[in-house]
């Protein structure tokens, strides 16, 4: 079904997508190249949520060309009126004889309804290109599509022997400043950066992207003009966070999901949401949802060592991002989650690692749910 | 003072070198390359203790066309009757020209007195050419020229968050069968491989070299039939391992290394030494100055917490190598070493990261002494 032209065409195409992993959130990131014959006539990609879809981008530097040309698109193209119009009725309307997508839409309600319309319209639609690599754009976005919950990124840091601070809270810095400006490029990406209240009563973080901070080479593609600002969210239980935190001072919106009903915060960029408490705590899951029904399919989670244990008891972590010293900091130091009281080893929850690297001196791993 | 040529050279020494690295304990790894002009006329590296040193195969393979040539050597010729004439005066008596040396000789009762002999018969002799990458092939009889003490690689196995068992003391296993296919690498390469009694009480393990547990691509470059085994090392402070334990039943050297004065083992491979205790046990410091001067330079030591925290707190570790399985056993898990008490960052033992890969699903970490 599919040649080696096919397959360098979807490449460009996810290439192409990948440019707007700082910015699309919370829509998905797509991108799309049209071709007649062996030329590329036209190619685009999604920048911005509200601003066209990445199959208008390619129309328009088509123009004529796209008469009889062939689409090869990352995700199926819309079929419905959004903020845009259905891009399947745009290269329907363009006359395109066929569209190469990599996968269906993840949402089960609208999945095949692009690639049905188009097919209705007598264009030939494949489907299934590269699907993976496709699927990889778009972790959250099919995450929330599929589950109604944000795909999760846990991020710890720690030493080899897996401790965050001495036994007297002594800590700072336990990575190198590789690694924390690392830390930005993940925020950076995401929907939402997590914090908790203690985080913010221990250190007072901005928990925002500094675009001076980025590596060069992101710099180079991703102008400060750009910038979006991933919403803060702060899990404040019951209700400890001051008005006068530093967060509070700088653009950007900020939710706060607490227990407490008596919690008021004099800034306009401030969205409280109350969600009910488990035995454990804040129900983690009604607050995920709360936060997927804002929105935000992909959350990023800076946090202290009981948040990490009540996301990895819950099972809610889809991937370990762990930053690690080459340091011991001894057995009677802080631990990176609270998390125990395991007695077989096959309750020990266990992650496919996908990725491993230097980053400075430290080592950052990733990791997958299994 | 040196060419391209002769970087290029010295290179192809090294990795003539490397083929020695199974084999030439407790001797140094060396190769050696004699050109003349552009040529290559002959090469050669010391394959194992008390067979020709690698200048010896070089020269032999050279015959005729050694005279007038360049020989580049990883390691200072040696100037002294040990179980082979020294090769000094093998270059001299061949004719050879001109020497390049990558480092001089780390004894300090030795350095340089090759170079000038070979100086005092009018060759031109040049040393320094990739010192780091020589001194990288020799880590163990360097470390042990220079201080009386052997190169120590410890090897520890953990879980993201640094237990090697849960509470309950179950732990089989935490890393894959592709990290401890890679612990047969290591143990192969070093001169001893150390363990405790408790080890040998609790896993009752062979602590050998098994050549079908190697890789395939070392295996193609070193054969069974030189498979050599490094000495077997058990500390047994106390004298609690009985004689009927597995590692007596295999062959090879083996010491035991006590405090007590009432052992006694009756098979004829074991060589008891005696060491005295200081307050935390066994005096580390002596105990390894008694193995260095049984000829083993390179230590790897596979054991427990309490050797770790001991050789940790000691300041004996040159090298660290940290295989990690992704799982997390919980804060409630066994600690890796029995190391702890400090109460500020800068009391922290802290690595540098020389090199981290992916083995099977986990992750290896090699740090060095800083």
């Amino acid at each position: 079904m599919f040649s080696i032209f096919d397959s360098d065409m979807m490449l460009r195409a996810i290439d192409l997508a990948k440019r707007g992993i700082f910015t699309t959130a919370p829509n998905p990131n797509v991108g799309c190249v049209i071709t007649q014959d062996d030329d590329i006539v036209g190619d685009g990609f999604h920048f911005r949520a509200g601003e066209p879809h990445a199959e208008v981008h390619a129309l328009r530097s088509a123009g004529e060309k796209a008469k009889g040309a062939t689409a090869y698109v990352t995700l199926e193209p819309c079929s419905h009126h959004g903020r845009t119009p259905p891009c399947a009725d745009a290269l329907i309307a363009a006359g395109v004889s066929r569209v190469v997508c990599a996968m269906v839409d993840p949402n089960p309600k609208v999945a095949g309804r692009g690639v049905q319309r188009m097919r209705d319209a007598g264009i030939q639609v494949d489907v299934g290109l590269m699907q993976m690599q496709a699927e990889a754009l778009n972790a959250g976005f099919i995450k929330m599509m599929k589950t109604g919950l944000p795909y999760v990124q846990l991020k710890l840091a720690a030493s080899l022997d897996g401790r965050t601070a001495l036994s007297n809270g002594k800590s700072q810095w336990i990575t190198g400043p590789e690694a924390r400006a690392d830390v930005q490029v993940f925020r950076a990406q995401s929907g939402a950066v997590l914090s908790t209240s203690q985080t913010v009563l221990d250190d007072n973080p901005s928990l925002n992207v500094r675009w001076a901070q980025l590596p060069k080479g992101i710099q180079a593609d991703y102008d400060v003009g750009s910038l979006r600002q991933p919403v803060r969210v702060i899990l404040d239980t019951h209700g400890k966070v001051k008005p006068d935190a530093h967060l509070f001072t700088l653009e950007g919106e900020i939710i706060i999901l607490t227990a407490s009903t008596d919690v008021s915060y004099p800034h306009e960029n401030v969205d409280v949401i109350c969600v009910p408490k488990d035995e454990h705590g804040l129900d983690l899951n009604v607050a995920l949802r709360a936060l997927a029904a804002k929105g935000i399919n992909h959350l990023w989670v800076e946090a202290g060592a009981t948040l990490a244990g009540s996301l990895l008891n819950a099972g809610l972590v889809d991937e370990l991002i762990l930053y690690q010293a080459p340091k011991l900091i001894g057995q009677d130091g802080r631990a990176l989650a609270n998390f125990g009281g395991l007695t077989a080893m096959d309750q020990v929850p266990s992650f496919e690692l996908k990725h491993v690297c230097q980053i400075g001196n430290d080592v950052r791993l990733r990791m997958k749910k299994q």
